[in-house]
Order: structure tokens, then sequence, then C-alpha cells
């Protein structure tokens, strides 16, 4: 006997993305405003850098207009993405009696918007969450796709959840805190972005650079709105056309791989730059961007003080070995996206985005590198 | 500068549950026919009492037909229902080399699929999962609704996901190596879904509850049927109708307290059964329900095996405060939903259909049970 479940229905997970300078008073308007419905009970999640910078005073702000608000932090890097920590909070906002009625505030760069909306689309099987974005890294990376995870030691974002923000802010002023280093690995996604998607806008960074680094509004404020866009136009394509969002993983074979052997001494866009590196380098043996190309993007990462090397440290052979637990791996075999000159990307037999590479070609652009 | 993420889109869901006799041929056709498309990849995910008795035929089946199909075992109970079991088995996933392009099956009662279920939706994102159920508590509970979950030590059931699979099968053969203890369990659900929603239903259970110890084949499958019907309706017009999905907590505002206050020595149904007991003795109190129609509920539950009176063991202190971590508390307060007679619900002011009810008038129905 056969008993039919009918599930087909019309989800609208839309929100928006507010980009702008000091967006502190705006969020907690757009709460009293009813954001998030009656709410009023707000679990802040945030790392320990972020919390005394901005987290502090978002919290003070809701318990002066009478919120119920607590703060729960966390030791800021990549190494506290983990189950752990997902446990720890949960079992926190638990214990502070949180339960179905609350909405999540993340407040912090992309290793936060991942675990806390990773805790919000679990608590309660399912709460409400927003994103609070203080690093350019979290306007590229965190803003647009609804992706959340956690690591394990086996994988890099493999435990997760595809769950949508009610609303992100992305607050530029924030950046300023930045340290350096922090900002130029923020801008390798933003690279990454320009190399698959807008010739323009690659050569908008390669003119400004400076100006990034200087926190020129206008300049900073199109960086985070291009980002946006690209972002959202290959994740809402990718709706009708299968695999196309494959194309954001543009150098992150080699790159999430180096991350992890690194045992994430390298920040994720320091990692990944070098996973670009590699990407291009076997590009123009492949004959996908000319020599010209390749040593563009090249410069860009470089001007931008991101790594193009692979570091004295890493060990070679371990890095070949992760990279068999790529998202990407089919069957077995390693596969890379590539880019087609600047700006766009190949497409393989079968609309298909990436492609296999061998661990020979590979091993030998390692060696190089 | 705003930025508008547009996601509305349909999504379909839909499934079949399959209720029958000896369904693991039909099982292995269903996935050979295409179930799950071209995965060829089963993580079978069962407890250590489930192994023996069904999960290692469902794998020599699969590895018959050359499929990669491994069995993760943990050990049988509702302690296990845990963020450590769910961890331990993404781990030996991975280890096993077990990528987004696979399956999950998860085959036995409700701890099994609600952890199971739980594991697919945040594997990789999101993997497809089957269900094979082995239990009557299972047709009851875990095949309608899409409810995933994990216990923890300050709640039950608060740490999960709505995640809907991909065929849910109700094998009534495994009903026989039940132990009576789970059976009664089992019917507890059942018992309850005819209390909100089917007078006849009701009758008929009273009727014929030796031959549903007898596993008589038709009067099963019509309790399986039963169930499942019952269950999707109220979740059908949960969707068009807020809070109705509410009417399935019927009996588990003092059933989940007792449950954990018991440290589980009381089964999920034997629990549910006290909880059903002590919402009649309130609803009789209240007018809801009449004498007569209060002394059948108890009736019916006791002839089935089940539980009528708080167990001497539990401290009824700590079950009082434990009614506060409920779901369905709201600023403070503890709800409970009524039957109104036997076949309906009782609805509250503002279509609500769970209410307040005071300490004071808790802890006298507690004191005389």
């Amino acid at each position: 006997m056969n008993f039919h479940v009918a599930l087909k229905k019309v989800v609208d997970d839309s929100y928006d993305i507010e980009i702008g300078y000091k967006l502190e008073d705006k969020l907690v308007e757009d709460i009293e405003n009813g954001l998030v419905g009656e709410i009023r009970n707000f679990a802040i999640i945030t790392d320990s850098i972020v919390e005394k910078l901005y987290a502090k005073n978002i919290v003070s702000l809701l318990k002066a207009r009478n919120y119920k608000c607590d703060l729960f932090v966390f030791e800021a890097g990549e190494k506290s993405k983990t189950r752990k920590t997902k446990e720890v909070i949960e079992d926190a906002m638990l214990e502070k009696g949180y339960r179905r009625d609350c909405c999540i505030i993340a407040i912090g760069g992309g290793v936060v918007t991942d675990l806390a909306g990773f805790i919000a689309g679990t608590y309660g099987r399912g709460i409400p969450f927003i994103n609070y974005s203080t690093t350019l890294l979290g306007a590229a990376d965190a803003s647009v796709g609804g992706k959340t995870a956690v690591d394990t030691e086996l994988a890099t974002n493999l435990i997760g959840l595809i769950y949508q923000p009610k609303k992100v802010y992305i607050d530029i002023n924030t950046w300023t805190t930045l340290p350096r280093r922090q900002l130029s690995s923020g801008l390798c996604e933003t690279i990454k972005h320009a190399c698959i998607a807008d010739k323009e806008f690659f050569k908008f960074i390669e003119d400004n650079i400076e100006k990034i680094f200087d926190f020129d509004k206008a300049i900073c404020t199109h960086v985070a709105e291009s980002n946006c866009r690209i972002k959202y136009e290959v994740v809402m394509k990718d709706e009708k056309e299968n695999n196309l969002r494959e194309i954001l993983n543009l150098g992150h074979t080699v790159g999430r791989a180096i991350e992890t052997v690194s045992d994430y001494k390298l920040l994720h866009g320091e990692a990944l730059s070098i996973g670009i590196v590699a990407e291009v380098i076997l590009g123009e043996k492949l004959g996908y961007v000319t020599l010209e190309e390749k040593e563009r993007v090249i410069n860009l990462l470089e001007n931008c003080g991101l790594p193009i090397k692979i570091p004295s440290y890493i060990n070679k052979e371990e890095l070949v070995k992760k990279l068999y637990t790529d998202k990407k791996v089919r069957n077995g075999n390693i596969r890379f996206v590539f880019q087609k000159g600047i700006g766009s990307v190949m497409e393989f037999e079968g609309g298909k985005y990436a492609t296999v590479i061998s661990e020979e070609e590979i091993k030998k652009v390692i060696e190089v590198m």
C-alpha cells in the first residue's frame, strides 16, 4: 500500500543586504520595525576579537531598548569552526533560556557567520538569524548563498546547511579595524569573483589597490557591491543552470587543501591565492589563459599582499593526498574549475564547470611553486 | 545601499510511504529503478539491535548488486540520540570515503530515523536519505513531518532539522520482533492520533488490541495507514493553518518531561501515556472531556500495557521544574494541548491549540498520579 506525501510548495527566503558605514543603529531600528517579527530574545554570536570592537556595543543598543540579549563568544580563528564550538554555544544558549522564540545575530567575519548560521539552522529546527559582517571576506563570501558549515578533522565545510539569513549588514567601517593581512585575505575572494565573471571589475581592483587599503568609502562600497552582485548572479543562475555554482570554487581545489595542511596558519584568502596561482599555471599550460593573463592574475594577487608560492613548511606529499578530500572529487578523480581568460570560465563536456586533472599534472605544478 | 536577494521558489519535497510486509527487496528494486538517481554509495545507519535483525540483510542485498555500502551502527536506545553519536557516525562516513554523492538509509525505529535524518540533512549540506521503519512508533511518529533531531542534556529534540526523506518503508513484518513493551510504547502515539483526530479509529483500537498484539496483517496495516493519514492531514493543514501541528503535542508537556526525568528508563510511548493521563485528568477538571471519556482513554492505555501512574522513582519536584523546558513554553508559562472529547481538540483564543496552565493546577494533578 502506497501513501503519497505531497510537499510541493512555494518557499520565499528572500532577504536584503545592506552595504554602508556604521550600521549598528540601522540594525536596531530594523529590529524595532519588525525585521524578525515579534521576537524579543537575541543571542549574539561573535568571536573574541569582534566582541570588544563591535558586538558589545550592539548588545548595549539592544538592551537599552529592553530586548533580552546575551553574548556568546568563541575564540577567534578558523580552528574554532567546529562541531564542538557549535555544541558549547548551543548548551550556553539553552542554559540562558533561549528557546524557539529567539533570533541569532552573527557579528564577525566568515567563521562567525558560517558557524552562527549553522547553529541557527538547527536550533529548535531553525530559528531566524541576521548577519552583521565585519570583514571584506564576509562581504564576498558569507552574504550570498546561504552556505553555513563547520570543519572536521577530515573535511572542511562538509558538515553544514544551506540556510538563509533574514538580513545581511556589510559595515564597511569595520574594515578599518581589520589587520592588513586579513584585508588582503578578504580581497582574494574579490579577485576570484573578478576572475570568473567581470573583466572590468578586475581592472578596477588593479587600478585601486591603494585606495582599498586606505578605506576610500566610494571604492570600498563598489568592491562590496560588486562582490555581492557577482556571487548573487552566479547563485541565481545556478537555480536554473545546474553546476554553475561550481565556478565559485575557482582556486579552491588546491586552496582548501593547503589551508588544511597548513593547519590554518594560512588564512583562507591566502590559501586561496596560492590555489588561484596553481589554477592559472595549469590553465596556461592547457591553453585556457594566455601567458599575459596568467601574469596579470599573479601580479594582482602579489600586489594585494597575498602569497603566490607554497610556503616551505608545507609537506607537498600531504598536500597532494589532501586534494582527494575536495568536495569536487568524483569517482576518485581530482577536479579543477578554470577561468577562461579573465572574467569568464571554461565550460567542459556535458555542461560541467570542473574538469579532471591527473595527479601527475598537479604534482608538476606543485613542484615548481 | 540595499541589495535584494530574491529567493522565492517552488520546492517539491514530496515522497511516498510504502506500507507492507518484508519490503527489503522492494527497497533494493526502487533504488535500482532510480529512487535516488545515479547514486551508488549507501551509508546504512542502524542500531545494535536492528543491525542483526534487518540491516545486515539489506547491506547484503545492496552489495550483491554492486553498490558501495557500509553499516554504521550505534548502541540501541534514546540515550544514543546525541550530538556525539552524530559526530562519530559523520567521522566514520568521512573515514570510509563517503562524500556528497551518497545516500543514507536509516533502518530502525524513531531514534535511528531521527538521528540518521539529521545526519543526512547536514552531511555535505544535505544528502538524500531513505527511512526503513522497523517499529510501530516509526509508523506513527517518524514517517510524516520530516522532523529530525538529537537530544541534549538540557532539552529533548531541540537541536535538529526539518528534512524530508526520499521514501519511507513501513515493514509490518518487523513488528513481530519488537519486544511487547516496545510495541505498547509505539501504540501510544497511535492512541494519541486517535484522541486528537479520529473517534472511529479510537474505537477500532479498543476493539482490536489483541489482534494488534497478534500481528494480524489486516489490522496492523489499518493501524499503520491510519497513523500516517492522521499525521499527514495535520501536517498538511498546518501549512495553511498556523499552529495546528501543535495538536500532535498532546500529552507531550508532561510526557517529554517525565521521559527525561526518568533518565529514559521510560520509553517514549510510556512517558507519553502518563502525559496523556495527566492531560485527560486536567481536561476533565476543565470540562473538555467527560468523566466517561477520561476513563475510556485511561482504560485503553492500560489495556495496551501502558503505565498510567507516575513511577515512584520519579522526583516530582524535578518533574515540575522540567516542564519549563518544554518547547511550548511561552514567556515562562507552561502550556498544554487538550483533546475535546475523543477525536477532536480544543481551540483557544487567537486560534491557539495550546493553553496556559498554572503550576498550581499541574502540581495538583501530579500529586494524585
